[in-house]
């Protein structure tokens, strides 16, 4: 039995944390072991990164965060994922590298190629074995954060086009390779985009 | 008038800080603006990133480590010495790509080649206008410290192989690029040493 690595990409609002958690249940009920994570911030390590980036009364630039991000990253791979997939258990991670590539890409400050190539160096190329994409249109995750009671803050609304931009870097990202990508409607019902998850991830077990 | 960029590289001992100090002094004489600076740590985020590495309690991986040591760089050439060097002045620099090369190379934990990439990402390619390598064989390293009443501790001692591949690794970068460099032996006298850094200096004025 060996691991599996799956990741789960798409805006705020798509779905990740319930996805994440069916697929949780549906493993664990198949007998797998199931390590939940998440970029950034899935370790004491990257929760001090976080702190600085977060926090940080100075101006940070976008070279220097990108290069504190790939660190979390470097560090979180290496003492979290490897280590649980050489165990043969299951890594369900919220984001990776892809969300640095689509965000960098959409931000258009840094070059997303680089941010990959950065990415790619600070984990020994681990790339996952299925990466879900929850796709959803800007007016349903509006709609969706709306009905939650989240609305979007001004900022937020600000920046529509700025998240119309990610979309289409994830569904770019997802054309190049489709072999380890699965895009699902983020606006269908969670029971049926978590069943058309299973059958994908089934294969993998 | 237009900035000069400055690097002091060698092992611990070699007299890089005298010698920043009587550089400094004369270039002030010349008239110049000087900015004295360091890596690691030349900004308040560079100090929050050593505090990372340093007194993280937890075990930190190579990689992770050398991101963060590029995000402290990316940080600190772009908001300190870029725009010292835009202004017109003198930086005098304690440490640079050279030495994260050199230590990585002898340290053979990384590959030496790809830490030299990733810290020209970092800084979007600058390198110093000159480098000075202040050069001293171990057996002369270890006399200065001793004659400071600073005598190796054991590690120290224990690490005398590995400062002999840190000083080699230097040796060969200088001669790659021999236009970039000047090798001074460290061992004569500092008065000697600063003139034939005030002669190469000169001319990039």
């Amino acid at each position: 039995m060996s691991g599996v690595f799956i990741t789960l990409e798409g805006g705020d609002g798509a779905g990740k944390t319930t996805q994440s958690t069916l697929l949780e249940e549906w493993l664990t009920a198949q007998g797998r072991v199931v390590v939940r994570t998440r970029e950034p911030g899935g370790t004491d390590f990257g929760t001090e990164v976080r702190e600085i980036v977060l926090h940080s009364r100075g101006f940070i630039t976008p070279r220097a965060e990108a290069l504190l991000y790939a660190a979390d990253r470097a560090q979180h791979i290496a003492t979290k994922v490897r280590p649980a997939l050489e165990r043969g258990e299951v890594v369900v991670q919220d984001r990776y590298l892809d969300s640095s590539v689509a965000y960098q890409g959409a931000g258009r400050v840094l070059d997303a190629e680089e941010i990959r190539e950065l990415s790619l160096w600070a984990v020994e190329d681990l790339l996952p074995d299925l990466t879900i994409l929850l796709d959803l249109d800007e007016t349903a995750a509006r709609a969706r954060l709306d009905s939650a009671d989240k609305p979007f803050d001004r900022l937020e609304a600000e920046k529509g086009e700025f998240h119309a931009r990610v979309r289409a870097a994830f569904l770019a990202l997802a054309e190049r390779e489709p072999a380890r990508f699965l895009v699902v409607d983020a606006a269908a019902d969670p029971e049926t985009i978590a069943a058309s998850i299973r059958t994908r991830v089934a294969p993998l077990l």
